[in-house]
């Protein structure tokens, strides 16, 4: 006999079990109903994607070293998408010239990247991605950082518990070229060098900084500078062209307060975006990360040869927000148990499993969650097995009480039975658990 | 400056858009609802997978033939999934003697195969999966079958619409190698060139079969006849152990009446299966396809060294699904308009955009979709749009009216507009809207 396979998941990556999946399942609903409340509509696209599509414009570090790449049948280039970010900007373009504007858009792709193994990183990973195209205006930054900070509250997050942090390579290059004396060609190198700031020793971010033609000094001084600090810094018009700033001094309409703040040190590592960047920041000591992050693109759908269309958006992905909401107690319980389960003392005669299984059609018509058994077990140990996996209510179907078009009706909850007519049965079910 | 790159998606793959997007959405919700009413609890595994673990078990066409395979960066043999009952094999194998049994099970995975190109087959496609574990029962088949039946009806297919096709190749197994001469060990290779009966000419057909050393006539003639004539032909012992035979004579509690029909020409692709194969038939002249297809499979988690645990599930892919909805005109229609947008004759200045958005996050609040314009556009040219669009209501609030705490609500698929006030705006649209 051959070797038992492995029942492991490929490394870097993960099953989710029903009790998991639940919870997930929880949490992604709640955003998405936040992200349709500001009318965003949902999209997708293929898994697989051409290798040209992230040459461009994406992150050199994630295409070169990151990509899980395969030729297929046909020797194409072919790539397990990285990010979302390619793929949308590739189909708002094909609908360009046809496509109401602004466009609002989402979904919520798994994304492959071949990540050393740490916390907070895996191979594959699951990303909220909310997107507008086809505005120029700073009340699209307005909405955007509104919607994440919607999203926030939804899961139950307090203005405490995390940050809205935001920046603008706009106003970074005006500060950078002009004060900071970086050649204009090697700012996509700083950004590179600062985005890295918290990884490894500052002697190294120095040496980067100098070997470019910066002075090492004063760039970090800018992106250790307040945003009072980094705004004087700034030229006027620099500061007047600046989304961030001016939806900075309009302030955000949301539920409730926001703690939102420019940080020079908000880089963000894809290289497609021409201005605002941001992130959602865990204030949490024991979490200080960002849990999702974004910026403004306004030349990447224009890369497909068609009319500059200028687009927002961010990604939340779920690794690093589901350890936010571990962090801060947030998470859902799992909800596994059916509503009800209908048993009966006699299961040995078909008819007697043909009754059970009628009456749980008619409970699901009903619209409840139901099971039945598939095998003649003895009741108790049904109704002990029910009541182990948390299943409120055991419908009794005895032969007796069927003969008078009645049956018990248990709470496992309560330990309570009575005798209910089954023409009121789905009713008094859905009337206790309030549905 | 260079080639624009292709907005198309690489062959045999879709985009979905909004509109398409919202259609699939629907429809797959509602077979989530459906399948949950089962008590099915949702699980996921990743993308890629070892590739051993199809090496076994799974189909050779697709595994030799249609998959995408790829080395990773650490020199791993992958495959995008093109299937899914290995990988929730593997996850039950994963946690045998944890799970209760039986486990009710689904999932919604995409999955990829390298198909020729035709009609009904694209090379990425999503499948909904459903599958019990954990029991040998025959009462499993029913659950199966009445749950494949109520998805369709759910979906508003009416019993003539479609057929529940079912076979058994354990009764097969009998009579084809005891009636009509096949080899036990050869059995596999005549189930493969049964399975293609519809493709190939009969002549072709009957050349598998005399290789393999069985008489061709026979083996036609069995898989030609009804079911009281197949039944006729098995010997007692093969009859008394199947479940399919014990689940026809039980018959389905379905809250409609259900076509179920034993038809010997259900195969089924993959070599898994170990008695009970099955699908969904759409009836249509238009569209004679099967639109789901499963079946029993015992010894597939046993792959993993576990203990023996058996399976029965079944596959439901979007593709065959979305072509049965349209040929029977039951597709939804797209829901793509928010139930509101929030205008006002003045935008010039940001404390009438800001008062706008305010309004704007009191109705998301109060559980609506609402959009806010983004940049100061006409009001008229406003309505017109969101006319087009088909959103419902317009808030058309102005300076002078929110002066005194109101709006004008215009009704826009109606053109009638009253005065309303703020503190009512929320729940007069959910009246109105009967959410």
């Amino acid at each position: 006999m051959s070797e038992p396979i492995s029942t492991n998941p490929i490394p870097g990556t993960r099953d989710f079990f029903p009790d998991e999946m639940s919870v997930r399942l929880q949490v992604f609903d709640t955003l998405y109903r936040v992200v349709e409340s500001f009318g965003y509509l949902r999209y997708d696209g293929p898994m697989l994607e051409p290798m040209e599509l992230y040459a461009a414009k994406s992150s050199e570090e994630i295409v070169a070293r990151q990509t899980y790449r395969l030729k297929d049948r046909g020797d194409r280039d072919l790539v397990v998408r990285p990010e979302m970010t390619p793929t949308v900007a590739r189909m708002i373009a094909a609908r360009a010239g046809q496509l109401p504007l602004p466009a609002r858009w989402y979904s919520h792709p798994n994304l492959w990247r071949y990540e050393r193994k740490q916390r907070g990183r895996y191979r594959e990973h699951w990303q909220v991605n909310v997107d507008v195209f086809g505005t120029d205006s700073f009340e699209a930054e307005a909405e955007i950082l509104e919607l994440c900070a919607e999203m926030m509250f939804a899961l139950g997050a307090s203005t405490e518990d995390f940050l809205l942090r935001v920046s603008d390579r706009g106003l970074m290059q005006a500060v950078l070229t002009g004060y900071a004396g970086v050649p204009a060609e090697r700012l996509l190198e700083v950004y590179g060098a600062l985005d890295a700031l918290d990884k490894v020793p500052e002697e190294e971010t120095r040496k980067a900084l100098v070997a470019v033609g910066a002075d090492a000094d004063k760039v970090l001084r800018v992106v250790g500078s307040g945003a009072d600090e980094l705004f004087a810094l700034a030229p006027a018009e620099a500061l007047a062209a600046s989304n961030v700033h001016r939806a900075l001094t309009a302030g955000l309409a949301t539920s409730r307060p926001v703690n939102l703040k420019f940080d020079p040190r908000v880089i963000r590592g894809f290289t497609y975006y021409t201005s605002t960047v941001f992130e959602i920041y865990d204030v949490d000591p024991r979490n200080p990360r960002s849990i999702a992050g974004g910026g403004r693109y306004d030349n990447l759908v224009g890369l497909f040869g068609k009319a500059r269309i200028p687009g927002l958006g961010f990604g939340m992905g779920d690794v690093t927000l589901i350890d936010f909401l571990e962090t801060h107690g947030l998470l859902p319980a799992a909800r596994l148990a059916p509503d009800a389960t209908v048993v009966s003392p006699q299961l040995e005669q078909p008819e007697d499993r043909a009754r059970v299984r009628r009456i749980a059609a008619d409970l699901r018509a009903a619209g409840l969650r139901v099971t039945a058994p598939l095998e003649a077990r003895k009741m108790g140990k049904l109704l002990e097995k029910a009541g182990k996996e948390g299943v409120r209510f055991a419908v009794i179907a005895g032969a007796d009480e069927a003969a008078r078009g009645a049956v018990k009706l248990r709470d496992l909850g309560r330990s309570e039975e009575r005798e209910v007519p089954l023409a009121d049965l789905g009713a008094t079910i859905r009337a206790a658990l309030q549905i």
